[in-house]
């Protein structure tokens, strides 16, 4: 059978098990061939939607028995091509396996499937005095993050997906299960697969059910904006809150363009200036301490006076307007596309990789907010280009590239939270070098004959 | 040339590149062949000391191209028979390559190699006001704590050799070197190759770098002991600590036998029952707010008075007593070695697990003192054996077997931190079932020819 005769029986075959939980329908492919940035559509071939892991094992025994790609879908919301079907294939979307398995309150845990999105499952705990502090701003599924090895504002304080998920159950290229990691703190029990499948981006097998480490919410929450004069003051502020060692929850930047743009699109009323967006948890004396050694360091770096948040509304409204801050930007330009840059450098060259970055965009041609999660030395920059407009992607590569280079030489890597894709594999290489063949030498022995999310992290010179 | 053959050629290649820094003697061979259990010494055909990554490449050139096994060596403390050469082979003892790199004291991380003892890199980092809190009571390497994926008392707080390490450079089996991770605090460029070499017991590479995350020495730190009158009493409060999310530093159970132990080894003079030994590190109201609690949960559980340790003189006495417990239980017999369990459990089953396991050990009929690092919910039980007494083995062994069985129907692994080794190779499949045979494939196209650390984590049947 040849390809379009092989791709056809399974889809027959799908079309027959999976009835209205299978769709050929373009508009439906189109979306699922599709981020939330601009690289260019790649429609899968069909989509499935999967209820159980026994489901997702059988869609991929016949993908893989024909040799058809198959491309695991959250929400869409990937901002390097992660779900793009450059390939063709089956897109298994996993919004049906969406139920909360288990909530084990008296350790902190859960057990929950992979569509399940992260407000959602924040939602459902409230009642427990837990919650999930993992936050990349995305109307994103659990999985997703899962995938692409996710964090945001909290992971200043919480860490990353890569120190919150203890265990997975993972369908690998030939169909079968496994269950990695589990629910005991701590385990020196053979190879670390767990933190192998975090991050892997589909490539390595499909996830369907997640264990995640929770936390107590904590007794006071307190939130307020600051303003500088320049954005080095701000910068400054900041390196200097980690190095003293202040667990702020959350300490995110943004420079004027950014607060312009979400002034814009929240409505906040904010001064347009660089302006940090903080956030402090603990015992109430605990917040009270954090805040004033925060406020102290500010006053010392020339900032201006906190605008507290108080009510759970007005917080909840300054986070939503931050997590906004892309469709913010978006929307600084009528039928725009977006190229959002990732790195993350050591606290110390924070000052340094800002201000020279800064510079290069005040030659930029198109608005180009940059803001971040300046806690991890993390930032990103949002290129905001006309759809169909060449030049402008080319130009945003070219100070893409040129932040990167920057970046690693400065000891920090190509991506903080935003994955490779399609959009960064030969920067992986740049950063990784040698590493990258071992991580090619995984992906074979793994997926041989590379059915799991064809096209993504390697180049295909580095996976001959 | 034969397997012999071989070998001969491997020394004499060694002996005239690596002179003085080689040995064939005996003693050298014999104490290279053992940890710190009752695993049997099982010594290599050589020691060899590099000084440098290059170095450790050539000799691992030299090794593959003659199929000849590899052990690396730290200071060996493993309690699993990681360092037995079971196989014979060449033991890289890492020891010489002890040197700090780099502190980088603004992004909290240092650069070190793998022969720097734990207790050295903390007295060297001092005067900078950091420390790298991980402690597993051993005088050990810190490259043989990144091999096990070591913890011990302070990871209740600052987490595991997993959340520690930034980065890694590793000598692969075919003698190319790799750099993993980097000194940004997060990255999702590509798979997560640190995670997998920690815990990976030099069964994929050599590690001749390691980049830590370090911590700013809390300005206060105050430790004290509280004593219960059953050690259901201590494990409650314990898990109470944990669930109201109290930020301890350490939480040590000792059950009365170990607190016996360790007043005669170490010349405590605590009283013999089942006693916390606590540690809070914060700022000064932080450890304040943190004691009251600890102390009103202990005294809603029936404990007893906090003794504190005010100077930093009796808290070190405190912890290097914990430290030495394990050497206090084998002082309890005359030619004694020990047999270390090291099961962790969700916290909610700890109390149940222990329970279960003092009623087992009720019928032992050798000491068998339990302790642990249960903010974690990870326990030992040390079964201090004769010499030379194969029933003692056996028995110790089949109480082994249903402690692991018992943690594992709670969700709990068979190692918290001790590795999987020689000792608990079917222990590994019991836990982790189908996942081994991953563990497995990542083996296989790493190391095919079997060159590194052969004979252990694996079955031989699992590795074919």
């Amino acid at each position: 059978m040849d390809g379009a005769g092989r791709i056809e029986d399974v889809i027959a075959t799908l079309q027959a098990e999976f009835k209205e939980r299978c769709s050929v329908n373009a508009d439906v492919r189109d979306r699922h061939g599709r981020g939330e940035s601009w690289h260019p559509v790649a429609a899968p071939d069909m989509v499935v939607y999967p209820q159980t892991t026994e489901e997702v094992s059988r869609i991929v025994c016949l993908c893989a028995d024909r040799g058809t790609p198959i491309i695991p879908f959250g929400a869409g919301t990937s901002l390097e091509g992660q779900v793009q079907a450059v390939r063709g294939g089956v897109c298994i979307d996993l919004s049906q396996m969406n139920a909360i398995v288990a909530v084990n309150h008296e350790d902190m845990d859960c057990v929950i499937q992979p569509g399940v999105m992260r407000a959602d499952l924040n939602a459902q705990l409230r009642d427990t005095g837990l919650f999930f502090p993992i936050d990349p701003g995305a109307e994103c599924t659990i999985g997703g993050m899962v995938a692409t090895r996710a964090s945001g504002t909290n992971a200043v304080r919480y860490g990353t997906m890569r120190e919150n998920v203890l265990g997975l159950t993972v369908v690998l290229a030939d169909g079968s299960v496994i269950k990695t990691g589990g629910r005991s703190r701590k385990s020196a029990a053979g190879y670390d697969l767990t933190r192998l499948m975090v991050g892997s981006e589909g490539t390595l097998g499909i996830v369907t059910e997640v264990t995640l480490k929770l936390h107590g919410i904590p007794e006071a929450t307190a939130a307020a904006v600051v303003n500088f004069q320049s954005i080095d003051q701000a910068v400054e502020t900041v390196i200097q809150v980690i190095q003293l060692g202040v667990p702020v929850a959350r300490i995110e930047l943004m420079d004027d363009v950014s607060v312009d743009a979400v002034n814009r699109y929240s409505d906040l009323g904010l001064s347009v200036a660089p302006t940090l967006f903080l956030e402090f948890h603990g015992s109430i004396a605990g917040v009270q301490e954090q805040a004033e050694m925060v406020e102290a360091l500010t006053s010392e770096n020339g900032g201006g006076a906190f605008e507290w948040s108080d009510k759970a509304e007005d917080r909840s409204k300054l986070w939503q307007a931050r997590h906004n801050a892309y469709y913010a930007g978006l929307a600084l330009k009528p039928d725009s596309i977006g190229l959002v840059t990732d790195v993350c450098v050591p606290i110390s060259r924070l000052a340094d990789c800002i201000r020279e970055t800064k510079a290069d965009l005040s030659q930029c041609s198109m608005p180009a907010p940059l803001l971040g999660h300046v806690g991890d030395g993390n930032f990103h920059v949002c290129f905001i280009m006309d759809k169909d407009a060449p030049d402008q992607i080319e130009e945003a590569e070219g100070l893409h590239q040129r932040m990167v280079k920057r970046a690693l030489s400065m000891g920090g890597t190509c991506t903080g939270e935003h994955g490779i894709g399609l959009g960064k594999q030969e920067l992986l290489e740049d950063e990784a070098g040698a590493a990258v063949s071992v991580m090619a030498r995984i992906k074979q022995a793994l997926d041989p004959d590379n059915i799991l999310n064809p096209g993504k992290i390697f180049t295909s010179d580095s996976l001959t």
